[in-house]
């Protein structure tokens, strides 16, 4: 997480600010239900509330002396609340406090993240409307296949990120557990109802069972999560980097007045937007293994993942809210040149068009492996440069035995590509 | 994927033979749903159900020429069925095939996988009730804490694994679709309909918008969660490693007659299954980086991630089947010594009661500060060996002050951690 | 490892016949050792190098039972050596065997892999000076940047290889250690000559401290470095795949007669060898995180590595092996087209000298911004395809106030691109 | 990289301050070098030692403009050396400046790393020659084994750490080299005799034959050598945190006065700095994949890799920089107890020996099958604590027809296994 690649209100959810609020919040609430059930006299959750407070830099003081965190968070709360706060955190253990935390530090972000893919999907969804019939070429392996859609390609995205959004909402409930269960999570010295309270309040569900800690496979499975999503970042990302190739030219992000693209050579104009994305995704994917190895602690818990999540935590979720964002705005604003794909999609003599001859041959009556030698060897003479695919496939005795020269012809309409459009349309963005 | 940890069931999804016989009946299908759309004549259907075949020998040979599988295979089976199959894969692309058949092959595994899981939460379910209130010590850091039970232990898998069987679900709905939508996912030489014909009768579902492939976001959340639930195994096996220590020895896999423990060592037990079971998840988790690498493919796809699959696919569900039934087994065998757990237990001469005098005396009216101090003062002496910590409790003025004799020694009662286990049991398996 | 991508003689050292041989033969150079050392009485080594031997279906058999492999392989052997073969491994641990018989696997895979690395080196170089000086683009952010040469293209792999071959030395050497020092390293029944004798005889070094096992820190580093150089592996796989673009065109993988690139579309040309090289580098890649995972061993070993092992030691070596033969092979056999590239270099209208003009303008006194702002806006507008950049350069005021328009045309000459590379390949592949 | 876990040493490489110093030092000795050659009038260099300045928010806001680093640098700088300095720069690429400053600060960091391990060294050395013979059980699956000695298990420590010295040292070569060579690495624009210069001058060799960039094959190598270097301190620290479970407690971290070890229980005393550093090694193993991802760039350059290093440059060497220091710590000031090693290593009745008497047997003539039988029928009886393992071998008749009652009981003198130690401390620590 570093400033270059962080927007600010993901990075405040990561502030010790915001960490020693929820903390205070969660000490709050607990102090509320434990009075109710009557487990603690009465008044310590509204003298945290009236002057519950606590000092950053004297928190850090009494840590470097004690080595521990949480105390040196209640001793701060407790000099300025004062001795009626000493019922405060009873029963409970540090990590009660640190898990239910992170918890809505992870929920929060969760929801941030959420409310990105929501802005990636409009931005999507207005260009896939904008070239539902912008014709260009399909490619596999990086070559000329079929005809498709520039639309087509916004839509793979939008369908792609719909999915993400799903996952990660199955990730944010799976993150969001409270637990406020005691030293290995028996409840020893607190009722179960406390944990039941805290939750509710603070928008989660008590965790079923926990040892000292809330287990680690939902973590986990939050941060895999992040770094599938981080991958179709990618993807999009290195579409769009192909497109602006200077050979392709088919798209460019948006170069903005004043921006120089290179110290060197004056001309040029990089999509180093997406370029920087792919560089995220990979950062982002390679937080998921260390929070797998965070799942086997030992026993009732041991600390070994508390120092990876202070780092993942944070730049996993600012990391890919940073790459969210920036990938909505390059598709926003993405320069289209719909002649280019045109032009393209031209230049090849109408190879793109050799399954349709393949298929009018076969219906013709020719076997499927004659059709395909036919076409195979015309195709090839046209991509050595030889001439143009249709005039040789005119030329053909073999073929025009099969297809008159006119019917050969009208299968090189690309017009042919566009009918089930509408149809993928429909799947994908509803009726 | 090698024999010695391979399940034969899971093993042969991924044979030769299936994947050939799960591609014949792709096309059938796909033959079956186009003619009953009139978009080829009625006849190739059944001539493949009444002679399409194939020979794998064959094939390779084909291929060898060829140098692609799926024609090599429509090559063969053309062999076999005659002329009549021409209008096999009319319009239809070889990732058609291919990647529907993963999709069919996915899918199994992740039933198999999903009864491993069955039969684990099984095992799992029984021991805990078995041990619900076998008394042992929790432990976080490796230290020695505060009482709990063996069945908490066994109801934390339980609960651990049931989030894996709900991720697993939706990862096998996540990776259930099928694609027959030709070169570019346009349809541009096929009726949707076929598609729809073809997912329906092998249980998958239309994929909404195909490039010629089947996005690899799909085929990333599944490894990545087979990559959190070995996790999971990893968890519960170090546990049993841990337990089986020497100087733990609280529970024991179970150690066969004839078994040999070590080749230099007669007296050896060792705990290899878990440990095995460690070593397979790192390999399962290291399968989520490929997978989630894969989704970037360029334009409407490359083969990158063919190569990736050919190999992930099979050795990460074969692995994990494995893994999961080995852990059900040794779940279910695990021989477990409550005696020895009570006597650790006991052995800390009453530390893991330290938090109960804390609370105890803060209830009596030291703040919070002081109670931790005279607590740890005392607790330090006893750690350290210089005598037992309940003695010295009672022999500190400063705690007596606070706290009768019999008071202290009541808070002694490991019955006391007992008393939510009911409650958890309640949340886990329900009523 | 599967067929598909082995070579028979990577694939065969990690056959149970070879393993088995070489275990026979730590076991032989021991008890040879100890013979001259007196340990054991003369003879066992030479019922073993006479009657020694093992039958791979017996072992297996007796493994089922005693459920240790080395323990199975001893008797087996004893079974066929008879009672003069009981001195046969005494005062050794299986491990010894084991771990001796990896290093000899490893530093022969290494072998392999090093040849493999020859190879490719071999087909560089001579693809280096062939196109030494064909003119090609240089592209940084896929957008053309200023001219280069093929040649260096190769010279750039030829140096990266290098390094490779380097770094795979040291990671041969480092994970070529002998062990034979007994159950936990400390020589307890063992006199230490005996692991000089069989490491010398087996071309290792002995292990200056061991616990059981090897420490694994050296494996780690070793499938660590088979990551590497499979991410080089990756790196020229991308360069042809994108050379070969349809758009770009420039060079081509060997196409094959009879070979067929779409089941679909006949007239495709894909880069699917270097796409699978992709594919591969990422399985390669993704080993290492298990490797490393590996070296925290528990104590004086657990065994978890061993599972890992069994696995990423061929799939790794066989699959890199594999890589690296098929890289050298597409390198061979490229088909390189340069006039496709003076074509795509000539495509941008001159624009790749900017920089020539850039360096003119400020060595003619204009100030670096000011000469940089007089470049980009003339590229700007060829950039948009209004023009040539050469004539809006001679029609502009403030440029030719600086230079003469015949001064301006000589800057948009190739050759300047070509003055160091004799310098460049000096480096590379000496005077 | 989060201040908890940096030291402002290793901190401060990565600071703007010190990476626009280094900037500026690689212009200034390039401007140097160019007016030795004459390629650029006398003067730049001297203006730039004299009043070559930066002012960091100014290049912040320039670049917001720009959206250049680098130019945004230049910009900030010619405001303040004037107009004499612009010749600055000339000919060069950004990524001449970037990188070889990547190389420098690359280099430092591996010499910090290299003064950690060079205390982590000393430090093994120290306790491992005051341990040399003090007595613990080996442990091989979590199982006793045979005895070994503390010291052993730190010198297998210093062998393993002088290897990652070793390995570092490669690395820091690997990554230490200096590109100026222009826009694709032709030296169009540049003398390559300015890159000699400017390497020299930085301790640094020049690159042989680069593209815009320096390869990143060389990173990936350094990131990963830090990977398999902090394995091993997670090796180390999972050691100690075996040693001080309670139930082992043969070593201690050390405990300062007023550190607290649980908020809720305070008897404890936690492996808290060994558990951080497993933690961390996760991280710094997890760098390693997104650098080796880097590798495969697009031709001549994309900067997909920027956005990784400049998060894993600083987090990978900040944070194995702490994880080393705090290990040499942890190892310095570690609380051994011998003489709870002779208990646990007492407390097996003697079972570790058990293969001292199998050998005994053999070599009284007994088949190897037989002995293993008669040692294990024993040494189960006295593991499920039926009574002494000893006595069980004295009472069995087919062992005393083998064996006189005291040739078994001389075969239970640990010192037997310490014999060769001083042999092995020889390799480790020299003579």
């Amino acid at each position: 997480m570093i400033p270059r690649y962080s927007r600010p209100q993901m990075a405040s959810i990561w502030s010790d600010q915001s960490r020693y609020e929820i903390w205070l919040e969660i000490e709050t609430l607990a102090a509320e239900a434990m009075e109710q059930l009557g487990t603690i006299p009465a008044g310590t959750s509204k003298v945290l509330r009236d002057k519950g407070a606590f000092d950053i830099q004297r928190i850090d003081e009494i840590e470097r002396e004690v080595k521990h965190d949480v105390i040196a968070f209640l001793t701060s709360v407790s000099e300025h609340a004062g001795p009626e706060a000493r019922f405060m955190h009873q029963g409970m253990t540090s990590s009660d406090v640190l898990d239910t935390c992170l918890a809505v530090q992870l929920t929060r972000a969760a929801d941030i993240l959420l409310a990105d893919i929501d802005a990636l999907l409009a931005a999507l969804k207005r260009r896939a409307l904008e070239h539902k019939y912008t014709v260009t070429v399909g490619r596999s392996h990086g070559i000329h296949a079929e005809p498709t859609t520039f639309g087509l390609k916004m839509a793979l995205g939008y369908a792609e990120f719909t999915r993400a959004k799903e996952r990660l909402l199955r990730a944010k409930e799976d993150v969001g557990t409270a637990a406020i269960s005691g030293a290995v999570g028996t409840f020893a010295h607190l009722d179960p109802r406390v944990e039941a309270y805290v939750a509710e309040k603070l928008g989660l569900k008590p965790e079923p069972v926990s040892t000292q800690v809330i287990p680690r496979d939902r973590h986990a499975m939050f941060f895999a999560t992040l770094g599938v999503i981080a991958s179709s970042v990618e993807r999009l990302a290195t579409e769009i980097r192909h497109l602006q190739r200077t050979e392709v030219g088919e798209a460019e992000e948006f170069f903005s007045e004043g921006q120089k693209g290179s110290s060197a050579m004056p001309h040029k104009r990089n999509p180093v937007l997406t370029e920087n994305l792919t560089g995220l995704a990979r950062l982002v994917r390679g937080y998921a293994i260390p929070a797998m190895e965070n799942v086997a602690l030992w026993h009732e818990r041991d600390i070994s993942h508390s120092s990876v999540e202070r780092l993942i935590g944070p730049d996993a979720t600012v990391t890919l809210d940073f790459a969210l964002a920036r990938l909505a705005s390059v598709i926003d604003k993405l320069v289209v040149y719909p002649e280019k794909m045109k032009e393209n999609l031209e230049r090849g003599g109408g190879l793109v068009h050799s399954q349709q001859v393949l298929l009018a041959l076969t219906q013709a009556g020719v076997s499927r492996e004659n059709a395909y030698r036919l076409v195979q060897r015309n195709a090839m003479r046209a991509f050595r440069g030889e001439g143009e695919f249709l005039a040789f496939l005119k030329a053909d005795a073999d073929v025009t035995a099969a297809l008159a020269p006119e019917k050969i012809e009208a299968l090189f309409d690309p017009q042919h590509h566009m009918r089930n459009v509408d149809v993928i349309f429909g799947r994908v963005f509803g009726a």
